[in-house]
């Protein structure tokens, strides 16, 4: 495998999917993850262990896991709740597991019915069993810090109690901490501030991704900051579906199309080929006919003379 | 009047309308004009002096440009293709005459029929009139550099080129250069780095704005990087009507409701009530109900507790 600058981590099979009615067949998840691997994509979250009558969409996650376990160089991250999500997950043998923490109170109780201490509780517990499988096999296992720039049930979030949650949550044991925008609240100064005050609290090495949405347009414009930052994994979701289910308002992930395209065309490396990105579009499309797809780059197409010596030049 | 850090100039009234099929009526474009001014917008580029036979969209500029002159604290900005709209511009005392020179020659010649040469030539002859004003009312004359960032026509466009075409529009007399991406090509690293290669050749004091376009998603990005690199003045249209004409599928200014967001969610004053700025829109939806109206922000409205302390704290 080649050298990349930028992970960009799809989201989409997981993020996007839950947040829609359509329950898409396991066969055409695996076709959309197979194709965007073809395509150059090195990580995908393809899934989330939830209960299946909470989010019927994810009821085949150790299923979609396995598969996407033999695709050749790529990182199979999955999400989960809670300790029964992460047992499920364990067994299933993905490289990496996330489990969201909501820096509101408020949207932590509504999202899983549980305090911050309940959910430190929870995320050394399974930090426990992580460290229980055999070195060669163990899971990269994180923690995204949601609503880290604001939240629709409480407003603003508090930046110290960021940087708290975000220092409790690496005594619990997780290897890392994502700062998330789940809200669509976050501007590029406070992606900058936010980012560097969590790492000067943990050390930059357990903060190097950003999972941020483009629910007022700023999307690319704060993963260009993240980026300044010294951030190299951003999220994103092909054709921007997806957000959370329970932030009223708060849809649309950073298009994966248009993402790729910016860092490309900045000569920043993603190991993705962009017009194979945008075929794997079509798979969506015919999956979803009814679900609206966004991102620019889909209906202008690509610069002509694109990746050209002139336009990457340094 | 109070300070701000960013000058967002509007453009909608010139840019936007002169794509459009529908010809707004003079009364409307002031209704737009004055409620945009009411909102805090200290710069409106109101109209473009081109044949009405052109541009029938354009034909009522110098009575729109006289109108909008006894609006209080607003800089009126018209466009002028030639020395004949120079003249008609400088007879209704406009504040600021812009000129678009492609750095694209292919593009130059279709768009004004002129090489570079003659755009040189005509250029001068324009700052030779402007300087025959009297100073107390002699207007602000620049030049954009149009296709700066590439061409749909030629594709990619030398970056020497650009520096070398901002010294001679220099040379020939105008007091200030903009960058324009009239293609939506641009991305933030292009657009910090030509910023530092024309304000290194002709001084920093005549590079202050950037008209960027929003056709490929990367428009507030790239007005980030702008900003980074000490760029004051942001151009940008209300719901993003507008491109340019002569370059195909090159449509898409920044959104101004978005960007104005952008600005003072990060603290930088633009002397815009984001509030008074949404309600601007039910102008434009009203005169031209047929016609789509961008930006993520009208949509989702501003976040929960928006310009409180927390979300701008230094």
């Amino acid at each position: 495998m080649s050298e990349i600058d930028i992970l960009v981590s799809e989201v989409g099979p997981r993020d996007g999917l839950q947040s829609l009615s359509t329950v898409l067949p396991t066969a055409t998840k695996l076709d959309w993850i197979r194709a965007q691997a073809a395509a150059g994509c090195r990580e995908i979250e393809v899934g989330s262990f939830v209960p299946p009558k909470l989010l019927p969409q994810m009821a085949d996650t150790a299923e979609v896991v396995a598969a996407a376990l033999k695709i050749p160089d790529l990182t199979v991250a999955v999400l989960v709740p809670n300790l029964r999500g992460a047992e499920n997950a364990l067994a299933t043998g993905a490289h990496k597991i996330s489990i969201p923490f909501s820096v509101s109170e408020t949207h932590s109780l509504k999202n899983v019915r549980r305090s911050h201490e309940q959910m430190f509780e929870e995320v050394a517990r399974i930090a426990e069993r992580v460290r229980e499988v055999e070195p060669d096999r163990r899971p990269h296992f994180e923690a995204g810090l949601s609503t880290a720039f604001g939240c629709t049930l409480e407003g603003p979030v508090s930046e110290d109690l960021v940087v708290q949650s975000a220092e409790r949550l690496m005594e619990a044991g997780v290897a890392e901490v994502g700062l998330s925008d789940t809200t669509g609240y976050a501007n590029p100064g406070q992606v900058r501030r936010l980012i560097r005050k969590v790492r000067a609290a943990v050390g930059d090495e357990h903060v190097t991704g950003v999972h941020l949405h483009n629910t007022r347009g700023l999307g690319l414009a704060n993963a260009l900051a993240a980026i300044d930052e010294g951030i190299t994994t951003i999220d994103s979701s092909l054709g921007g579906i997806g957000g959370c289910p329970f932030a009223p308002g708060a849809s649309g992930n950073i298009v994966t199309e248009d993402l790729v395209f910016m860092l490309e065309a900045m000569g920043l490396r993603t190991g993705i080929d962009v017009e194979k990105l945008l075929e794997v579009r079509s798979i969506l499309r015919q999956a979803l006919p009814d679900e609206p797809l966004y991102g620019f780059v889909p209906d202008a197409g690509t610069p002509k003379g694109f990746n050209t010596d002139l336009n990457t030049a340094a």
